[in-house]
């Protein structure tokens, strides 16, 4: 079927060519001109408007929306309105605030257009492996737009699923994306105290390897850590900074509304935090506390 | 080759069997007769006391012991000790703590025995899938019983290997279930987010089930709690008790021992401890501050 | 001077008492009409409406608000700007979220009012001690009220100041509640670790008796501690059910807004929630994932 | 009454003076002569071995050690015991492992020795305040020293009791400094938050001092908090790195070996690792996770 494309980074990108690969005729958009010239030489329609994109289109269309969540969403569903026309749908496929995503269903629904919220997962890998799809909205839409779901997800009947209404999706993958933080954390610090073992002279390229097969705490992500630390077995040449993009923030904002206590993954989301605080002021507080009443030294910078 | 394995619980006898079913010749024994019974039943060589299961076995033995971490460790080297020779080989390949395991390495080496230390993952799932062993001590004896590992881990070149001198092996593992624990912990709540969060009406199974292909988190363990989903999705019947072995607070220690900061692990075992606190004193100490100085009212049992 | 006070509970009864003793003219209301009598007894002027209150001002007027936060302050101010005249002064003495003062300071700003907000701790004590204010607003009305805030302080130089700006009482205020909660839960797992050393037989009440005096950790506090162990040694009949108020979460959301890592107040928090919740769901996750991976046993309920 | 005591540092050298102060005689050692020739200065004897500190007191003697916890106190007693006699008391006053102390109390009283353990806080303001002392042993040579502890306390009937016995006054004061690591942690973080508030310009040292008066979180780290930051409004100059001693570290460990979840305490230990990791390995674990994944880019240093 055809599906139009809106952000053509390495993303979207990559779903176009998933889409391509699978029979779906891919219009897509980008701000970067270089981006539509690559889609167009893979085989897919590079247009250089959101009008021409929506042209290229037969009614009822669908757009799906792959650019950075917040005020970039609305602008381009802001302009894309004027030239759609009911019935048509839009998908939001990037790391939105399900909150702003039942706004913009809720609105949407008001001038008569369908709006789906999709979760998806798989990063880079997505173009050969697949993509997780966890799919938020009406129900006529979303089976409507079912090829589609199975051409980018791992199989036709795997890693992918219509979970709940409107923002379910964006909700499933914001708590996906919580998981992540405290997975990767623990790996992390397992990592961290194998090293600092020196007296046995651990090999962590080696145990990361090991872990693969067999062992409990085996995954994608131990598979990719192995990898990276084939390359880069002492992690040199990199600083101890973790920026956070607004998901782990927001699942710890929701597990707190919801009274639910999640410590491991607010941790992860702490200890990000703390990769960034230069001369961390917190601890020279506890600096200047242990001077005032023990005379202990406080470290000059 | 040979192998002698002490101890035919869930762990021992799946590792005899894989054993078996390789071509080696285990002699097996147990203090539960009926674990003996069933290894004999299965083609193995079940014996009814070390010193017969010593003389079942050419030197230069490899026994290995899958018997509880601590005393009873001890007790049972010490009894074998009397029937076994210059050269033989013990193998640890339980959850011990890897002080000990530097202790009774150097004991036997004193006796001329040899000592190696494997840590052990898997599960019940090992017999089929193999299991991932990490293994430490000397070089010699490692060499010498490649074979065993081979056969034991998933592949003869995939999920094993010597991570270092004694002690290593029990090191790695502790802190691979270190990390486990953290896992455990991030899946978990995010599963108690989603389930929280009502009005979208999320299906916990059906998420797990998307989550196994193509997602970011997917991992084994994650296979593991979607199956269990599918068996008791509202997790009925049960109570919110985790009981902790040894290695996660082994794994707290260590790293603070080696000045590391681990707060995700760490959290992941004060949450277990938690999960037995009954009527928590922490909590009533803070209620009785916040009715003193606020005089908030304090919850009656 | 004059002040109208709206809320007799708990705080605005005391506060209208500590005023009145220092010569203050208190115009009270309350939908409670006990609490207004009781007022009227004590010797200030109980009043049975809004406009009554208003009526019984002399222009400038002051009018404290001492309401749950949330609606009932916009409630209140929505019936009182009706009598009110340019010029006059609300105060907000509540645990207010300070972006709700900001909006409300500009919008009694665009109709002529000034705002003002205190942070008001001291809690049932204050009447007697007096209360420690955090007031933020503009400087004129500040000033004005200066002989209000010095009555209500524990002395006329101490324990109150202008911090800044609109919101910044409320903001000062919230961060101390959630350094109160960090103290709380430090002294709280302190005095659980020194009860569950029962080989030493630990008297609580005498040691948080030994620690008033001297020791680093005194605090006020440490002796409402003292004073509460002293009625109820063991925290019989007491439920482990500890509350939260919107200010511990509110810290936890801006410190995350600002990026800046609190770990301590944020698990304060999470354990709050955690006192909370009944057979706890995370836990019944990690032990189905421990029974799947290692057949281990799960606690039936 | 008569005291000897040995290590004259920060902490024994104001003891000493407390006593002498109040009546007692003091005979002080210690290794640095000048700290010995100032404390004869002051008016109590100062002497040039342990031999002659033994010689310059009357049986039955008590010799109170204020050395660094650990060896040093092995070695002190060691040599002491060739000439103390039989019903002479040994008084541990520094931060002892109660462990030690419980073994140190066997040996002592297997050679005739008496041995109290005595918990010691107050820090350099304790020669003007009177010391917090939590004493462990058996009643006889705590009662015989009465007279000491009422001199050390900050009055004779406040400030100190005999908690149990031996190690008890160890053990206690080991969780009074992990009470001290989360109080500490908890204000650094409030005013970590105060201070990234930078839209309101609040100033730390203002609020420091209105929380002092009247306020739910008042308290002598507060007081001490606020004269540091008059001192050093912003911290300047100073490293984020702080020291830990052992206390915080025992208090942890033994928290988990009695199965009592302690999350503020630990995080107060853990964060005080992470102000020491340099370049830290975990963050930068993350970040090639987060590379390998989403192909996010990694600061490089």
């Amino acid at each position: 079927m055809e599906l139009g494309i809106i952000g053509l980074g390495k993303m979207g990108a990559n779903m176009a060519e998933r889409l391509r690969l699978a029979g779906h005729k891919v219009v897509g958009f980008d701000f970067n001109k270089e981006a539509v010239d690559k889609l167009t030489a893979a085989g897919s329609v590079g247009v250089s408007s959101l009008e021409d994109l929506v042209k290229n289109l037969s009614a009822p269309r669908a757009v799906w929306i792959m650019v950075p969540a917040g005020q970039p969403v609305d602008d381009t569903i802001a302009k894309l309105e004027q030239y759609m026309e009911k019935g048509d749908t839009f998908i939001d496929g990037g790391n939105t605030n399900y909150k702003d995503t039942q706004r913009r269903h809720a609105e949407a629904a008001a001038k008569g257009f369908e709006y789906i919220d999709c979760g998806t997962s798989g990063g880079i890998w997505g173009l050969k492996e697949g993509y997780s799809l966890m799919i938020g909205g009406d129900k006529a839409p979303v089976e409507r737009l079912n090829p589609i779901f199975e051409a980018l997800a791992p199989s036709p009947t795997e890693g992918w699923g219509h979970v709940g209404p409107s923002g379910a999706g964006h909700f499933t993958k914001m708590v996906h994306n919580g998981i992540e933080y405290g997975l990767m954390q623990a790996y992390a610090e397992g990592f961290s105290i194998l090293k600092a073992k020196d007296t046995l002279g651990l090999d962590l390229e080696q145990i990361s390897t090991i872990w693969q097969k067999g062992s409990v705490v085996r995954s994608w992500l131990l598979d990719l850590t192995a990898d990276a630390l084939k390359k880069n077995p002492t992690l040199d040449g990199m600083e101890a900074y973790v920026p956070d993009s607004g998901e782990g923030r927001w699942t710890v904002f929701e597990a707190i509304d919801l009274n639910i206590s999640a410590p491991v993954i607010t941790e992860s989301l702490i200890r990000r935090l703390r990769s960034r605080e230069n001369n961390n002021f917190t601890d020279r507080m506890i600096s200047i506390m242990r001077n005032e009443f023990g005379g202990h030294a406080i470290k000059k910078s």
